[in-house]
């Protein structure tokens, strides 16, 4: 298992999904998941995936500034990203970080368990 | 275990640390500890210590803006943290974000398995 790869491999299918269709996030995440965006806690893929689509802007682009991983024990990964997010009809695109945990399934793929995000407000 | 507990502790406790005296964090960390620094990993509680106490600055402050954290299964505490950093003699300071990822000892006590720090530069 190659950390870098693995991360790499999720940011580019993450953001490029949530920028597509965010509806189809809700198959990374897992009943035991958790999200915390700008501070609320959310636990469990169904109640993820509506927060994501609920978010009050229809498009969308995340540009990712930086990729850090590093292997967290019992075959996850941690993914830290940094990067801008451009609203349509909005001027300024907003900086954020966001950090992932992923585990592994039995299936050879991975999950997310861990998502915490936040706007970096200049 | 409460996680916003762990979290809240760990981060003044570190914070303060940093602040007062680098090398005295070294014992937050093992040997199978890794920090990712502006993109440079570095293993192990000695060389993340010697990397930390040659940063190119004497005296600096952190500023915590929030703090946010999950467990992260077995027993683990993810926190993630963003703030500025004044450095002494630096007019503006610097904004950053970073993560860690908390295990149990088998004290009872907790150490810093993973370590991902980013400047945000605006």
């Amino acid at each position: 298992m190659d950390p870098d790869a693995v991360a790499k491999a999720f940011v580019d299918h993450y953001y490029s999904t949530f920028d597509a269709n965010r509806a189809g996030l809700g198959n990374l995440y897992q009943e035991g998941s958790m999200l915390t965006f700008e501070g609320q806690k959310i636990q469990g893929s169904q109640s993820i995936v509506a927060k994501l689509t609920s978010l009050p802007f229809q498009q969308c682009k995340h540009n990712i500034t930086t990729v850090d991983c590093q292997p967290s024990g019992a075959g996850g990964v941690l993914v830290f990203v940094s990067g801008t997010l451009q609203l349509s009809g909005e001027q300024h695109a907003l900086k954020f970080s966001q950090m992932f945990h992923l585990m592994p399934t039995p299936q050879g793929s991975f999950y997310v368990l861990n998502d915490i995000f936040r706007l970096n407000y200049a």
